[in-house]
């Protein structure tokens, strides 16, 4: 049967976790659920494998999930926790002898650019090297059968970009990490989605990032079939944290897969 | 007893070992020694712990490794997969609440400093962010008791640098890697080391690498105590390929240490 699988590449925040040279409880954890690489998504439908971001951990994140074909790559903002595995999607243009479309709103579009200047500027004709097709996002646009609508989320100074995916009449999962909160416009957007996946750093409150009690509000307020939280700090112990959380709402982790008919 | 200690954080080439979608038998090997992240290499001595390159794998590797403390870092150049765990030195900042010495040449600090902009360019007051304290080199420098003397290797269209650690008369390390040869003024400084480790790609010519008989000719002429081969594809298999090398040089692998007396 068709299906969409959602796969949690990663789950953790800009250090992972565990963190170098930490002995608190979450980094010794033996809680395989504790063990978090940076925070990413990857999307399986029939006609479009899709993953947003590719954090410095992407390349191992593949191979530990078996990843052997990409189609595009979308980008929710360029802190190096995001897009440091950048280079290592030059796997993907190399088996299918392809470009590979990348997705950003203009200003994250403008950092990788300069973080990756030797992919946007080489002439594309080396088989095996990062060969793009850039695309700057300024409003919904379409792939394969899926509808994509990027919304703005405030991350501290900047702006960073959260995605909705719809496709024949279902708003299939809403997608917004690394935002100080969800303004109004993107939770109309995502309201009713099937699957929401919010970026909740910790207990206690922080300047750019939701904490899990904004994180639980804006998920009511949005009213999903099901939340889970991603871009998690060492603070949270996922055994002792879980069982807080309101009923539909759960802590991803990596290597967590979602299967759902299409 | 004082002692150098080396510990190989990874000795694999840009696309490491496995290759993500990749079935050949070395991607697929159950020899650990064939598992091989992007290549760096750390040094500790009592009075300096250096690490050579920030690989995109650094944070695990210095997981894997339980590495805790770290006093500066070299760069050879700034291809992707030697530098992009860039910013995971933020926590050995955080830790020793310091900056970060780095050396590099001239033309690898300013990629470095393009790449990570944030870094160079941000007031350093966060105690957990990355903060720097960049030091372009030009001839040989002091860290502690050991002189590190930089050297020019061609690598393509640029030149990397190679590094020669020395320390109470003796040669202790020369490390050449990312280079198409090694030039007679690289080899005189190396004469004698007494570990060299250099980069060897595969079998089969590469343009801007070193293959393996071009790496045993190397060593040959430098005629180190010992030699230790990195950046390796995956068309080498330990088992196989190691066999095959002469008496004194060997394949090195991710995980291995090497400790000598001071």
């Amino acid at each position: 049967m068709p299906s969409l699988e959602l796969t949690f590449l990663g789950t953790g925040t800009s250090q992972g976790v565990p963190i170098i040279g930490c002995d608190c409880p979450v980094c010794l954890s033996e809680d395989p659920r504790d063990n978090r690489s940076r925070t990413s998504l990857l999307i399986r439908m029939p006609d479009l494998h899709v993953v947003i971001d590719t954090s410095p951990e992407f390349r191992t994140q593949c191979l530990r999930e078996g990843v052997n074909r990409l189609d595009a790559a979308l980008f929710t903002h360029a802190h190096t926790d995001h897009v440091m595995g950048f280079d290592d999607m030059r796997r993907f243009c190399e088996m299918e002898d392809r470009q590979m479309p990348i997705y950003a709103a203009q200003e994250t579009m403008t950092h990788l650019r300069r973080m990756f200047q030797y992919a946007f500027d080489t002439p594309q004709i080396w088989k095996n090297y990062l060969r793009l097709e850039p695309h700057v996002i300024d409003g919904p646009f379409q792939l394969g059968k899926t509808t994509i609508l990027p919304v703005e989320l405030p991350h501290g100074k900047m702006m960073s970009t959260g995605y909705v995916f719809s496709r024949e009449g279902r708003t299939l999962l809403a997608y917004f990490t690394d935002c100080a909160c969800v303004p109004e416009t993107a939770r109309e957007a995502a309201r009713g989605a099937e699957i929401l996946v919010l970026g909740a750093l910790r207990d206690t409150p922080h300047p750019t990032h939701m904490n899990f009690s904004q994180a639980i509000e804006t998920a009511e307020a949005i009213a999903p079939g099901a939340t889970y939280l991603v871009h998690l700090s060492h603070e949270v112990s996922h055994s002792k944290k879980q069982p807080e959380l309101p009923v539909g709402c759960q802590l991803a982790y990596d290597g967590l897969r979602l299967t759902t008919p299409l």
